[in-house]
């Protein structure tokens, strides 16, 4: 059997393809999640075409990454379609009767970075879960955080926020025994550099448990969140 | 025989002065390509002047990067100039019964990375050939990608379009015999820096018969992609 | 109450304090793992002042980063201890009767990874796990990969470990439900600046699924991924 | 004693939470001094509802980098806030009879460098002290520094202000025996990168008695200054 | 049929597993091309390993980035296997009667650009093709190069190879009809950041039909040219 | 005699302290030089107060980088101040029969150069001088600039200004005897990142005579051409 | 009076020239501390006539960053020169009789940080002063740091030093009335970027009374330290 | 007349192909100067042939940046050839009763600067001038930069050689009427990144007339004063 008759089955697999854009139904089969939409450099014409294929066939969608004009539109054709405004996502998920699970904690440093933090906890949402938030515990002014450990340590992931010098995951991490997902914001000025200082501290952290996701990515990290915490005994 | 001596003979090579630019027709004539006007940092005036050079004594040009307000401009004095919108290409060719070439291939990993590869496929069409476009077939869901091997092997030079992490060329490289032309493009946020990201995956690729252009450069790609095909057997 | 008297009751807490370092038996108590020593910019001396007190008081640690020279030192104060060569890793666990738990899958792009993921190998192990290995299937050749669909989707938790362009991470997120810690590798050269470029792409990703850590930090994505493991049903 | 009961105190340490925010009344005690906001990423209705609970409880804090809109809603709720435009900072301080604490020279090289000198200046204000300003006396007519000299020498702590190549700070750390806060601002262009080079030079610097802060950080010089100057015998 | 039955088939597909590596003999089949080993990183067991391998099935491949000491290792095994001394590079090809196909053209602007036109040149040479060099014709003496215009403009390909300001594929460009291949090298010291300078350069080109391979990387520019080459009419 | 005593006969020098600014009358006695004021980043009124004084008592200064309304204000003040709209720079100069030197060429790369280059044009008149330029001759059509060899060779300084990849003072500087001051310029996308890798390229040149002046420093080298060519012979 | 005869008096002011070296035996006198020579890049012949100078004419000098050999050779002609291995300094003061002053405290976030602290704390004591240490309480493990709340409050000043993620001053400076001096250190491994992550993280610090020194710079932040600390109330 | 008939011409222009360099014999013939060598990245062997050519043909040569090897198997061919240790140069001039001409001023910030500034001033000689120096006169202790302005202002050209902060050419350019060329160096460390910071200082200078070359670049410098300097009135 040569290379090429065995990628021939693949031919044989259906998406649904709109030309600028090729829809993938067996994705949420396969991952068992939604179908999510990254909404920036689209137009909302591509992003209304998308999200009325996904509202008729798989009833379940996230698009990230849009504004209330976006929304405005999709809306006109999905009427039980949501938006989030801080966290800039339109969702839909028409399952009915689905028990929310707990077990994500999502933290911030300052309260700047609660829109990066919203979009992780809307995220969680839409991946059926339901996340306790903890907002403008950074590191200045320690004790904010040191008097949520207990909250902190019956977390099963931690979803840790921050922007200016990010050091709030390395803290975290010295404390608790779940994973902790860091989230570098653009928060910050000068040589913070747009969230490079934050990420850099958060990749360098000597605390354990910690792995880093793109900067102002706090869908990036909800959703890694929810995947974690769905098989927790 | 002198340096000076030898290059006197160059001064008698005829190029037409605008003052502000220096046209060069017999560029067309040496490298049998349109001539091409960057348009990005000119005036609508320049851009202006220079086209209606082009137009009368080549009859075939391209100016890329610019807006339909520079198209207004330059349709008013020559009416028979094309405008691709979402290429930013003007473009004229007056030459008659030209058969396009087929077998350039532009693939696009995302939707966002669209414009970057029209780019490319107009300036196909302006060096008379009919590229081939595949959208949206990137490496997070990899079957949309496989189902297309056969088109892939089939094509003589693919263009590989390319935002966020920039992995499409690899994967496309690994399938194919042809030469893969990668384009980074400015698609992204955060550590992706303005497509220099993906730029660093294209040239760090393990895959062979790889190169690479300036980021967002579609049309460089199709440029070097249309006079690779065009001397295939 | 103020806050130093809130703090008073910190000062109470042991540790042992050895001038150049401060041991905290506490922490594998705290976060049921054994204490890690990072090896590296430590001198010889130190590193066995430290593993003494360790293996005295826990029984169990590791030492990362540290080459034969260091072994044999240790060794000569602690018979017991075990050296990975290819991991660098030193480690003592004295516990017996140690199931040894499965769900971890480590895999690399490429042969030179190897040692990176070795260190995450062994790090799974000194964790009580029992990790699966899976290496060169990188995606420049990605029928290797796509062969292994099977194992990776049984996978709880995924170690991907790719230098060069580090694409790896990307093409697993979209094959399977599970976390994916990514790992990028020194290995590379030109415009991979010792790791960087790896790490931009992991970071950059347009799978869902995927976090990262430091450049060559095997220890870090195995520990990440253990305590993941761990609580899964 | 366990850890986490050591923690357990810290339960009991009182501070506001506001959701968005959680104002640490305690921290203008424990600190000595007013309580400060970083404006930037806040919106006008979370800075407002700060400010009220702010100054209905300490009677005095300053909240930097906000525009006079922000101050328009802010004195719309306390009467008696003021506003300083250069410097982009409201402040309040119910104290009376403070006697303003002299010491600090804050110095630019620039006329430019105005607004961030303006900074330090009204935060050393708020602080209790009066500065003396210097601004225009950069390295290019270095006379115009010089014969400052003996006002340099008289400062207890010099704040040096300088954008472009940032040179001022090691020709005064040359001169003086006080100690040298150098702030470098974003003024300049092309490979000054919005105050990186000034940045690097005064990091860079071979005069003795210097440390930076972040580039156009004004408040965190003007805040260092005075807690150096205040303890001045 | 799902994803996973499709992906199913790939698992029939043959490569030969080392445990350490995983040797594809298809892909020279596939591609058309020698098996070739980045041999930077691996040992000198492991080459001699997958070396074997590749004679004994294959009977030709190439091992680049080896030192001599690698050669005497490897020719211990396969008595009529080649070594490239400047270009480091190991090679087999048992086929006889192969005619070298000629019209790749590689050009350096240095003398120390030479090792890196030697990997490309032994890497055409393995492909089947018989290049054309051209050493030391950099812009800085700008006749050397102009004197073999006649050259340049009778090559297929070129491939450009320049360290410090990179500037060569640029003149090179506007004189020939071929497509260009830029090998930015680490030739040079300062703000040249080994190769990046050179790299950016190539990348910004203004001239039109160049693409760019990593910094060093003669053996990806040696083989693109070649894939691009044999097909030609 | 002390330090102190020394730099005690610096405070007798004369410039005028207008609190925001320190003019320093003497500079353009001591350098002999036009009194030059960098305007960007200063206010309306801040430049008009300065352009009094300078125009009061010296009659001849010139503001960089200022827009139109910038010139409409100051015009109100001093009616014979001129104004250029594509170099940005106003300018006086009181003197009478001055005869203007020449002996500086200005070259750019492309059209897009051309207000660098007038800026540096612009301030060599200022400076007494009568430049010559030549745009639009760049590496990518080499002989448009080899027909001007013998122009280039003439002159006595040469002011090289070139965006994109920069090639160009490269290979001027080895077709001419003369010093040769290369600007950068910030035309060009993607990885020329905004004249960085112009200026790269030109700092990096294998060609002999060259220097380099900031990205956009149009008035920096203007200014240099102009004080080495005032002392030819 | 002209700048040129106001500088004249410079002239007279003495130091003694080597030629290669310019010894400034005043500054110690201006600015009341040792003389200071940076060993880095100065023959071991170099600094040994330096040292003999200063040993003569001064009593009391250092020499920074330099290793025992260069001790070996300056202690063949100065017998009481002393030499701290750590912190890689030779030193002397050959006043008697001085009672060091307290209220330094150097604190480290790990045990690989030590050298860059003892540099430091050499410093202080040359410099008359006899600072308090305190190693290993980075904030991973944030109880050991919380345990000497109290020391950390009775300081004047404070010195952290912290390489990896550099998170330590700004835990320290959210507890302390003190200005903290951040070192940041090369200690780490990738992303760290030998010491500019924990640089940038510093920088970006949230916490209040903060400035950052260069890379390694325990010299410098133990002088400011230390002159912030002798005029202290 | 075609493009291709006028390069014609060039290719009659003699030069000698040694294979791996092309030798320029008319560029000293051209330029007016010496012909130079570039060592760096070149085998002893191709030096010592090369200079054998230039020896014979040309009489006057330089090799920069070789180390006392390459001198020594130089010798051994060309017994008259001269070398200059600490500035790495091999040269030779067999022209007889040439008067060396003054006028260029060498300048350094500090000690270790000095083997830039003697590859600058041994260049200068070879060139024909008699470069006056200057050394370890940084900015840090002003006063001995100061005391020799009248000095600095008689030069026709500087040479500003520094490392660290860069701050030296800043302060220089202020002082006098000459065109300084401003050297960094890699003298530094930390932020310092081998010369960088220095170098974006100097780019980034307020003062008029400084033009800037490559980090260590003091062959560079003193090839460009000297051809400012021969012209001189």
């Amino acid at each position: 059997m040569s290379v090429d008759e065995a990628f021939e089955g693949l031919r044989l697999l259906p998406y649904q393809d709109l030309g600028f854009a090729k829809i993938d139904h067996h994705r949420s089969l396969r991952k068992g999640v939604p179908e999510v939409v990254f909404g920036e450099g689209k137009s909302v014409e591509q992003i209304t075409s998308i999200a009325k294929e996904l509202a008729e066939r798989a009833g379940r969608f996230m698009v990230t990454r849009v504004g209330p004009e976006v929304f405005d539109a999709v809306s006109g054709h999905i009427p039980d379609v949501l938006y989030n405004e801080p966290a800039k996502i339109i969702w839909l998920d028409r399952r009915e009767g689905i028990a929310l699970k707990q077990g994500v904690t999502i933290v911030t440093a300052g309260t700047a970075d609660l829109p990066v933090a919203e979009e992780a906890a809307v995220t969680c949402r839409v991946m059926g879960q339901e996340p306790l938030t903890l907002y403008d515990v950074g590191v200045a002014g320690i004790h904010r955080l040191l008097s949520h450990v207990e909250t902190l340590q019956k977390a099963n992931v931690i979803v840790a926020v921050a922007g200016m010098e990010g050091a709030l995951p390395s803290v975290i991490g010295g404390l608790v025994q779940a994973p902790v997902i860091a989230v570098p914001t653009s928060v910050g000025y000068g040589v913070g550099i747009k969230g490079l200082g934050a990420l850099m501290t958060m990749l360098n952290s000597c605390s354990q448990g910690i792995a880093v996701v793109n900067i102002d990515n706090g869908f990036g990290a909800g959703y890694l969140a929810a995947i974690i915490n769905r098989t927790r005994a």
